[in-house]
């Protein structure tokens, strides 16, 4: 398991990679946040993935509470439903696409993210609690956090 | 290989999981890019991977040109040094180990990302390079972009 071969790492990255850095994992959620796909037959259509490996991921994000499964209206199907913790992944899938779009789509972005008010683009901005002012990247000085008191591998 | 099993999806996501989707990808860039660790015996020290998956990933991100190899100094050594497609994983990583924090670090952040001219903490949001304006990722509208008229599998 993935989980296991990261557990002498002592950081976030490391620990959201656990639950969503297995083959397929963030491209369903893809499809979920962002496309709205909520039934598994759709979900299996849109991946192209073997039913197999789409359950697991599913079943993994029930169980980490990533997505809640329910029935879907009064049909016999259930849907799948993601909770705030899988919401807030979507900043994590725009870094991703925003990254693949600027150096690996050579034909342009498939994908254009717009203000819905406007419809301008979007662009992900690092900035400060503190002042307010945005960040630039190499302006980030990483330092140790309360959790850091855990022992490292 | 990943890239294989991606290739029927249009989207900028897949295409960034084929480049840094694979097992130990991102920590391995984390290190170079936030803990400045340049070397292979560092890089493997921190990590505790085998050599020969560390190898084969340093190969990959040279071949894709993240990493640029080359002599450290006048020693017999070699370090990995970031390019600018490589510098531009900050905010993918930066966005996982958010979302980590917040959702599956118990003990807190075990490292936080301050603002080196004021010391704040940093926050990653979403602006409107139209309007200027800071967006709720729920007033994202996804639409077609330039690169959607490839087939999509």
């Amino acid at each position: 398991m993935l989980g296991q071969t990261y557990d002498g790492q002592n950081c976030s990255a490391a620990r959201a990679l656990e639950v969503i850095g297995e083959r397929w994992s963030l491209l369903i959620m893809r499809d979920v946040l962002f496309k709205g796909i909520t039934r598994f037959a759709d979900l299996q259509r849109s991946q192209g993935v073997a039913r197999s490996v789409l359950t697991a991921r599913l079943d993994r994000f029930v169980a980490e509470g990533l997505l809640e499964r329910r029935p879907a209206g009064d049909s016999k199907y259930q849907e799948y439903v993601p909770t705030a913790k899988g919401l807030a992944l979507r900043p994590v899938i725009i870094a991703l696409m925003q990254w693949g779009d600027r150096w690996v789509a050579s034909a342009g972005p498939p994908i254009v993210f717009r203000h819905a008010d406007c419809g301008g683009e979007l662009e992900q901005r690092l900035a400060c609690q503190r002042c307010g002012e945005d960040v630039a990247f190499d302006a980030v000085s990483p330092e140790a956090g309360p959790g850091a008191t855990l022992a490292a591998g």
